[in-house]
Order: C-alpha cells, then sequence, then structure tokens
C-alpha cells in the first residue's frame, strides 16, 4: 500500500510541517475548517481536500492533527464521522496537537481498541520552528507506534523524545513549558531590576548567561531588546510564541497538577500574570512581552 | 612596598578563598571573630592575625572581606576602628561580602573621599567554586580599581565581570540569585508534577534540558536525585549553597527591587517560600531541596 498521509490542521505550525512532508516526498493531503488557514495552504500549493469526510479513507496510512484544543482533537477522532470509525487498522494516528492528558489516553484508549495505532505528539520551537523543521517532538505511546512514526516526525522536528506511554508526549510538553512560563518571567524581574538599578543590562545579561541565573529565556530568548539578534524582543513582540498560547499552556499545566494533587505555587501565579496580560488585550503578542509588565512603570507598557 | 593582603572574614567561603591566594604565593594575613573558623584556619595553616587591630596596618596592601551581612561590612569598614581610618591611599579595597547596594554604595564613597579605591565583588558558585578557584566574581566599582584587582580576582574566581560602578556588583549578583530562586522553584515544580504523572523524570529531565525549559538548576544542579551525578540532591541535600543563604539572597532582592518601586510578583512568592522552608528547620540544607515541599506529598517531606 503506497503511503498517503492525511494532514489535519494546517494553520500557522501545521501549514509549514506539512509543507516539509511534502518537500520530503511524502503524498500529503490536507484539511481545515478555516477559509483563511486553506488559502495559505493553497499559497504553499499543498494538496487541499475540501471535506474531511473525503480526506479520510482506508487509502490513507497516516493521520496528522495539528489543532488547538482537546476538544477539537476528540471531535476529530472520536466524533461521528470520527477518524477512528474510517481509517484501516493499519493507519497511524499522530496527535501533534497539545492537550490535556485524559483527552489524549482516551482517544488512544479508543483508538486501540479499535487495533489502531496512536501517539500524542506535541512539539515545541514555534512557528520558526516548525518552519526550520527544528521542532522538539514529545511522543507518549508504545515503542512499536513511536518507530513507526519516527522517520515522518524527523522530517517534521530535529530532537525526537519518547517520553512514555500514550499522554506522556502532553504530559512532558506541559512539564517543560509549565517551566518556561514561569522561567520567562524570572528572567523579565531580574532583567527589569538591573534597569531600575541602572546597571547596563547587557553586562547583567552576559553574567547571567555564565553563571546560575542562566535559562532558556536569558541564553537564547530573552524579553528585553538590544540583547540577543532575531528574537521577537527585537522585533516588537511579534511571535514566536504567542502569550495566548503560553496562557493555554499554563492553564492545561495548573488544571493537570490540580488533578494529581501536586502544588505549583509559582505555575499558578505565572497563569494569572498572563491571564490579566491576555485579557489587555495582548495574547496575540510573544510570550516574551510579560517583561512589559512585571519589573514597573520603566518600561513603557502598554505595547502595541 | 610589597603586597599584603589582610583577608577578613575566613569562613566556609572565605578560607578557601584565602587558602588559593596563599597556594598563588600571595603573602595572606587573616581574621574571624570565629574561634570556630581561625580552628579552621589553623588547619590550612593561614596565617592568622588573633587581633582585628593588629591585622589592619598601613603596610596592608590590599584588604578583602567575606563577611555574612551588610551590618557586618559597615562596622568594619567604617565603625569606630574602621578599615578607611587605618589602611593607606595606596590600599585597594574589595568586599567580596554579598550585601545591599546601599551599603555598599556608602562604604565605597566614604573610602573615596579619603582617596581610598573600593570595588565591591560578591561571588557565586559556593563552597566548591570557592574551593576549586572557579567563581563567578561580580565587580562593581570604576575601571581603574576593577583592574588593580583583577590578578587577585582571576586567582580567587574563573569568570570576572566587571558590572558598573560600585554597588553594580551586588546589583548583578542579586539579579542573578533572583532569577535562580526562581527558577530552582520552577524546576521543582515541573520535576515533581512529572513525577506525580508517572512519567520517567530522567526523560522529562532529558526533554526540558534540551528543549525551552532548560535553566541552570535543571541543566547543571537538578533538585532531584538521580539525574546528575555530584550535585547536592544525590547527597541529602547537603551544600552546595544553602536555603538559608538564598532566603537571604530573596530578601536582598525583593528589598532592592522595593526601593527602585520594581515590582517582582515571582520573586516575592519565592521568598515567602524559603521563608517558611527555613522556619520549618531547613535552613541549612542545600537551596535545591525547595522540591520537598513543592510538587506534593509525593515527596518525603520533611527531610533530614
Amino acid at each position: 500500500m503506497s503511503e498517503l498521509i492525511a494532514f489535519i490542521g494546517v494553520g500557522n505550525m501545521g501549514n509549514p510541517m506539512a509543507n516539509n512532508l511534502v518537500k520530503a516526498g511524502k503524498k500529503v493531503k490536507v484539511f481545515d475548517v478555516s477559509k483563511k488557514m486553506i488559502e495559505k495552504a493553497k499559497e504553499k500549493k499543498l494538496d487541499i481536500v475540501e471535506n474531511l469526510d473525503d480526506l479520510i479513507t482506508n487509502e490513507v496510512t497516516t493521520v496528522i492533527t495539528m489543532l488547538p484544543e482537546g476538544k477539537n482533537s476528540k471531535e476529530v477522532y472520536l466524533g461521528d464521522k470520527g477518524i477512528i470509525n474510517k481509517v484501516s487498522k493499519n493507519c497511524l494516528l499522530i496527535d501533534c496537537s497539545t492537550i490535556d492528558i485524559q483527552t489524549s489516553i482516551e482517544i488512544g484508549k479508543k483508538a486501540n481498541e479499535k487495533g489502531i495505532k496512536m501517539i500524542d505528539a506535541p512539539v515545541s520551537g514555534g512557528i520558526m520552528g516548525a518552519e526550520k523543521a527544528t521542532l522538539n517532538i514529545m511522543v507518549g505511546g508504545t515503542k512499536e507506534a513511536f518507530d513507526i512514526a519516527l522517520p515522518l516526525l524527523k522530517i517534521m522536528g530535529k530532537n525526537i523524545f519518547h517520553a512514555g506511554d500514550l499522554g506522556s508526549g502532553n504530559g512532558a510538553k506541559i512539564c517543560n513549558n509549565m517551566s518556561l512560563g514561569i522561567t520567562m518571567i524570572a528572567a523579565s524581574e531580574s532583567l527589569m531590576l538591573a534597569k531600575r538599578l541602572n546597571i547596563d543590562i547587557k553586562k547583567v545579561h552576559e553574567i547571567m548567561k555564565n553563571a546560575s541565573g542562566n535559562s532558556w529565556p536569558i541564553s537564547v530568548y530573552p524579553p528585553l531588546p538590544g540583547l540577543i539578534d532575531g528574537t521577537p524582543s527585537n522585533n516588537n513582540y511579534r511571535p514566536g510564541f504567542s502569550a495566548g498560547m503560553m496562557n493555554k499552556d499554563l492553564k492545561l499545566a495548573n488544571e493537570c497538577a490540580k488533578q494529581v494533587n501536586a502544588s505549583t505555587p509559582l505555575a499558578k501565579m505565572a497563569l494569572e500574570i498572563y491571564d490579566k496580560f491576555c485579557e489587555e488585550g495582548n495574547d496575540t503578542k510573544d510570550f516574551s512581552a510579560i517583561s512589559k509588565v512585571v519589573g514597573g512603570d520603566a518600561w513603557n507598557y502598554p505595547i502595541d
């Protein structure tokens, strides 16, 4: 049976991911509910199927989904016309959406009951990572399913991790992004304090990068402009990874922590800070723009 | 005039720092108010002067202080029998204590009024860094004073940074350690959440180390055992860098932030968490033991 990939959800992330599969010579058909995203897919000359029913047939060998929320994944896979009722047993299901662990496990379990393999494979690395195929992909599922998916995942990403059983991909991503959300605020508080103390932030940044205050936001993605070229903070906080997406991930993290009785005091406060920032209309800004609201009024908040 | 270093405060950090100067062939005389520390200095065969008055003479070419708090630095430099009244104008004063910026500036200003050069030069890297001479040293003061101090600082540390004017050494250290205190809790929350989700923490640690969740606590100093050899978490949280010291630094950071109207919401909450942890009798544990109190009861708190 010849390979045929059905790619559902060609938004900011899904579009370049599907495009990288095409560039690698894969046969890919795509679908999206959004007319705008369909237009963008057309610009990339992706092979669009106008109707999800027509896309999902038993010819499909792999389904990849990149959807906004758990409820979207659930509907597409398990709904009335759900994928698991239409694909063949040999089809592999790869859900790259970042969703709650329970939903991942529920979908995978129902797929397994029908003899269909499924993995959860959320990604990190943002739009740039999707375009350059440098994404981190965190996979939950059996070793067998992981091994089958690996060649395709390697086309879309750079570091592919098998985190554990079904749901562990989303679990690992939630843990990673929870730390990131907090650490971005920590980096903002420190750099803004330095600024207010009239210490050259370039020097403080250099010191922190080489000392115990280092973190990914400090060394790769500083929240203040003028420190590292090519970051969103140098581009009026054009994302990147939006504050709205970070807010969603912090919500997932705190909900998930609540379910297993894990205390996450800083993650809770980070969520409150991002919540307020998004409510004030900044959800489409890069998440590093949070530096505009910590550190006091030395910084020119609001941003435009 | 031949070189003579007066080293005041030979505690856990000062002792190995002074010893490294001796090993490099420098003439060093030491003093400490603590009998216990004097005993330890004797074990290292450091040249002890029993009385501070006898130590500080106009023969001294450099004074190095490594004291617990701002009030100690202030007393030693500016008190009735203060150093600035006894040393010659050519003597360089190096305060390696981590103290509040105002006190640093006050001491330096009064020294300058007498024509004496002074720098604040707090260090990071812990006892191990002091022993191995791999400390980060953050210096505030004039370029001229920095250049004079540099050869001595290079004997005690590895990365020597000139952060800016007097007080900037402490300012930069406060910014660095504020970020560290928050990030250690963030790393703890993430790894503990992974543990409670039954995801292998070795895998989550590996993922975070290679992704946007990375930070110094994740890559160098993880707060849970079994991840990196030789860390305090693998040695029943023997410090290292004590929770009490981190608590002190977070207090300094928040006080300093208040003075310049910088908002530091996460640093404030981190201080509350460390305050409680220290009040419960854990101040001598390594600060990474904070992982015992975030993440819920899956972890065996209290520690011994």
